[in-house]
């Protein structure tokens, strides 16, 4: 089975165990002749799907009601996954949504490490640090590389923590924030896991 | 009395009880021929005004062992005025900083409104959105904008009133900020206030 998660950079397929990712600007998707499923996040490359047959949606099996319009096909995926739980997903945005008793509870969206680095720099060029995920986040840093990754991750750490759930961290960078969410269960392939499901369920394959 | 608090985009004066700013690239200095009290973080400006004999920098007049070397000296001069508390000053950066019985006890660094809603736009024209600091901050968002004012604001909520200290709220956007730290002390001139009370102390005037 071909899975493939179609974000705003790439194209990040899943065949059997094997991960691999494709440009957004320049794959061209009529180039695979088989069955793919896929979600897709992408505006530009929603449109190019949408013309090709074999390659299948699976928003479309999905109970929408209980997410909002705008809300990525991505984290409505990770969310159809967890029962109870918190799911942080850090790719280019993170994603933090709410679950409970399988229902979606409402979710917010924070800055990457990408991103946010580049916020800093741009406010001045005192504030180009790299981040520090190794930092003490029980202490008020004391020097400025400190007291920027203090900013940015322990601010995170605080809202996620008093939701009071599991934490699950996927995407990209998930094995970063793994050092400052000691207790979350990191599964970088749970949208995969969750798209398989979704596809078990709806007997498409 | 003539105060400045000189940033790294404006010098903002203070002449009894009219403040006007004066932008930080255009400006000349040597135009003021009284005497003018002064804390700068713009490394270009202090170096213009080191040549000056009238513009009198309060940095000199200021305990500095309790601080770090790279502090800025706006966050230095906030946390003089206080005894026990948390300082939030809103600029184009957001700086948190804790003092406990007259100590400075660290702090961190956090995106200004600007700065954060051109990331959130840079990571994709999705999230594009002014923050909205009226949103229910006890509840999960269930749509786009407040997802991502959720995300910026109620992190640093969370954090900062972890502390468990009053909080000084100042700064250009201090008014905005207070509608989600109801709790807070308003005041936009605590940095001039706390100059004054150093140059007094020292008996510069």
């Amino acid at each position: 089975m071909l899975l493939c998660d179609i974000g705003n950079t790439s194209y990040h397929f899943l065949q059997n165990e094997e991960e691999y990712k494709k440009d957004a600007k320049t794959f061209d998707p009529s180039s695979i002749k088989e069955k793919v499923f896929y979600i897709c996040v992408n505006p530009a490359v929603k449109l190019l799907l949408e013309k090709l047959d074999n390659w299948i949606n699976i928003a479309a099996f999905i109970d929408m009601r209980n997410y909002y319009e705008t809300m990525g096909i991505d984290r409505i995926v990770a969310c159809e996954y967890i029962h109870d739980g918190v799911i942080v997903d850090v790719g280019s945005a993170i994603t933090v949504d709410l679950v409970k008793a399988g229902l979606f509870e409402g979710g917010f969206i924070y800055p990457g490490i990408k991103a946010m680095s580049q916020t800093y720099k741009n406010i001045s060029s005192a504030l180009d640090y790299a981040f520090n995920f190794e930092l003490d986040l029980g202490k008020m840093p004391k020097n400025s590389a400190d007291a920027l990754s203090y900013g940015y991750i322990k601010t995170l750490v605080c809202e996620v923590n008093s939701l009071g759930l599991e934490v699950h961290l996927t995407g990209g960078d998930a094995k970063k924030f793994a050092k400052v969410f000691p207790n979350a269960k990191v599964d970088e392939r749970l949208i995969f896991k969750s798209m398989k499901q979704i596809i078990k369920k709806a007997k498409l394959c």
